[in-house]
């Protein structure tokens, strides 16, 4: 068993169609495959405002899966440090036997997190989608940008943070690496209109977008709810889109847009976006359809990743040695 | 964070009363201090008959807690492999931030469940016990003898195993290794019968003790039952027993011999270990009781053997360096 540092990570790892890709047979996998997922293990340390999440999936036929450790100790900004933190684990399932410890310190989940909002996008935003709105200027804020040039022509994004400085720096990050433009807006809904997919990315507990700011046509990925206080998106959201899909609806039930649901017939017509990615529902239909997804993540997504990157650590150790 | 191997944890930590003294301050913590213990993650490879645990546990107070996978694969040994493999990993409560992978394959937990034995008949068996009864031949019938010599004037052991040949080999390690006598059994019976103190450590799946082979004044400690399917108990052990104590009632009652007891009277009369250690009830009260302890495991063992396990290794890296 080795352990890989996050700067060999970083090195073997990109975000790209294969990626995209895996990631998407993942969520096939959960309608397709046998598939163990057990609920999430969750430590929390209200001493220090800290929690630790465990999340596992095995998926039938693999040689291997993923047990991953994620903390988020929101108290460490103050000590100068990351309040995010994790790894993954890689277990043989012929024999139990650890084959690698990922100490990616997060990045492996920033690209799964990424690449299924891709996956979202691919099925439920229109074709011809160029114009990202983004509430939220964080790591997904890039990486989910990242993400979607690889399924859709996106060509402009506008851009809405809290912190003015904040959004400067994802514009000029952004216009730099990803060479599009970016504005930036003085409200969330100034950022919505007129934007063919819109991103929602924030740790908000409160709603960050609501019904009436919606245009026909949008796409909307929420990807920033994972916990049982958070919220962006205002239930009316939810009533007002033709078509609503969440990773796993057990989990958004508890952690995601759900949770804040009470219209009972709503959440029935919910497809999960396994049952979309596998074509056994069918994804957005018409042109002017304003479609909704939820993502909290889920164990698949990182017994995926956390697979791939170890085949391309081990291409890349085989390049080295010739 | 550091990967430290099984051969140097091997080297760092050993089975003495310190870490006896820990166990038992971990179980009392489960009484006396706020504790975050979720309940066991289980995912079960039925294609490779393997299964993977992760246990974890936060004792309120301390800088850091483990998390520990444990896996069972029960083909391996028709592969030259153990069936058994595991890991821990130190994380600290300040931050989130991994201290420490311990890759000791299952030796820690080896420990920390021998340890937990020595604190259940510290309390439990009589003081003047000298003779063991060991029913099983595995690596626990090794560790918890030995972690027996730390708390009882023990001399004398009576052992049975189903291959006649482990049992040999079994003596032949005991004899040599802690000095003491040790005969061969050739019925369950025969080696729980004038014993003081009965361990029973197998992978049972139906009952290896009897109530009519029990003799006053004895304890038995059960430690082999940790999932549904097993059981090392007749009920009428707990029947005829004056003192029933498990370490978790919830997980003895899904994992452990709690499972096949149908007497809700007899259930709610089971003490916890913690209630002992922490002298919020009594142990042992009479010569002639008899008394059953059951252990299935809990995470507050092991982060309290992994920090140790820490400690240890950083005392003797510091020893390295001067």
């Amino acid at each position: 068993m080795r352990l890989y540092t996050k700067d060999e990570i970083q090195h073997a790892v990109r975000l790209n169609t294969t990626v995209i890709d895996g990631i998407e047979s993942a969520f096939t996998s959960l309608k397709t495959k046998k598939v163990a997922m057990p609920p999430i293990m969750r430590i929390d340390i209200p001493a220090n405002n800290g929690e630790v999440d465990i999340k596992s999936a095995y998926i039938e036929g693999y040689d291997s899966f993923a047990v991953k450790l994620s903390s988020g100790f929101f108290n460490n900004p103050k000590l100068g440090l990351p309040s995010a933190n994790g790894m993954m684990i890689l277990i043989s399932t012929t024999t139990g036997e650890p084959q690698a410890i990922l100490a990616d310190n997060g990045l492996l989940t920033d690209i799964r997190t990424a690449a299924a909002g891709a996956v979202a996008t691919k099925h439920l935003s229109r074709e011809d989608s160029r114009t990202v709105g983004i509430i939220g200027t964080g790591s997904q804020a890039k990486y989910q940008l990242e993400a979607l040039t690889h399924v859709r022509p996106i060509d402009q994004v506008q851009v809405y943070g809290r912190s003015r400085e904040k959004a400067e720096q994802y514009k000029s990050f952004i216009e730099k690496s990803l060479n599009m433009r970016v504005d930036i807006k003085n409200t969330p809904s100034e950022a919505v209109n007129n934007s063919d997919i819109i991103i929602t990315t924030t740790p908000a507990t409160e709603p960050v977008l609501k019904a009436e700011w919606l245009n026909e046509g949008q796409h909307i990925t929420a990807m920033g709810s994972d916990a049982e206080h958070k919220q962006e998106l205002d239930t009316n959201v939810l009533e007002k889109a033709d078509l609503v899909v969440c990773d796993v609806k057990e989990q958004s039930l508890i952690l995601g847009e759900l949770r804040s649901c009470s219209n009972s017939k709503l959440i029935n017509q919910v497809h999960e976006l396994g049952e979309i990615t596998s074509g056994l529902k069918p994804g957005r239909t018409g042109y002017n359809q304003i479609t909704v997804c939820d993502l909290t993540g889920t164990g698949v997504q990182d017994t995926q990743i956390a697979r791939y990157a170890y085949q391309q650590l081990n291409f890349k150790e085989d390049d080295y040695n010739e």
